[in-house]
């Protein structure tokens, strides 16, 4: 799995700059899970904590990172993903690096998802995910919509 | 006009240096209607449009830049304003220059949340900002729930 922890980190920080002046990491994929690392300094805010914009970033990223992988996986990768809706709730403040974790939808979720996908060329999917601060407490949860198009279709 | 909108600048520059990476820029404030704009090349995506994490941090900075000049223009700077909450949907793409808008709440809104601060140290605003693309189309709505605290209280 370190292959494709590598071409993620390696596709985010080519294809979306801000992910570099961010410093995030890809730290975790299992084929399952997917865990993406900010630290503070680069994201820090007025309030010395991270900046909210800088977590919803992780926060998306984690869920695009996983379709991504998983769309691969798949060997759907002629596809690209887009948000199209979210809501995002901020629990507590993250006073250090942050950890964006996405753990995809059930299986049956997916499989439905994987059925129209191929069926229609174009698909939606609900993702939740986390962003946890460093006492591993959650600091941000996000719900996004993404749209995934396969290309041609 | 003009001082407020350098120090908006000089304080996003400052607090929050992602913005620096993003090159926004406070564009517009009359009292009543603030515009910052984020240009397209340190925000881009795989998809040659603006990163769906800028544009959020884009949409999110306008409410919180609005409240922090409304605020200074009451006297009541010695607050500090955080996001709880929010839903942003991406009806649009952007492909060019992106500019973010917020014109703040109704007058009578705006007077309760004056009341409740002054009353209780705390208040919550809703707000809605907007992304606009380079044809002046709505490409974002955002609607956050921001919480302003004074210090001390």
């Amino acid at each position: 799995m370190t292959a494709e922890l590598d071409f993620l980190q390696q596709t985010l920080h080519q294809d979306i700059p801000l992910t570099r002046a961010m410093e995030l990491t890809v730290t975790e994929w299992d084929g399952r899970r997917l865990c993406l690392e900010l630290p503070l300094k680069p994201n820090i805010n007025h309030q010395l904590s991270m900046f909210g914009g800088s977590l919803y970033s992780g926060a998306v990223l984690a869920g695009w990172g996983w379709l991504t992988l998983r769309l691969r996986a798949a060997e759907l990768d002629d596809c690209h993903v887009v948000i199209q809706h979210a809501e995002v709730s901020y629990p507590r403040p993250v006073d250090g690096t942050a950890r964006a974790l996405c753990e995809g939808p059930s299986d049956e979720q997916w499989s439905r998802f994987e059925q129209t996908l191929c069926r229609r060329g174009r698909a939606r999917l609900a993702l939740r995910t986390w962003v946890l601060n460093p006492a591993n407490e959650e600091a941000v949860r996000f719900d996004g919509h993404f749209v995934v198009q396969r290309d041609g279709a």
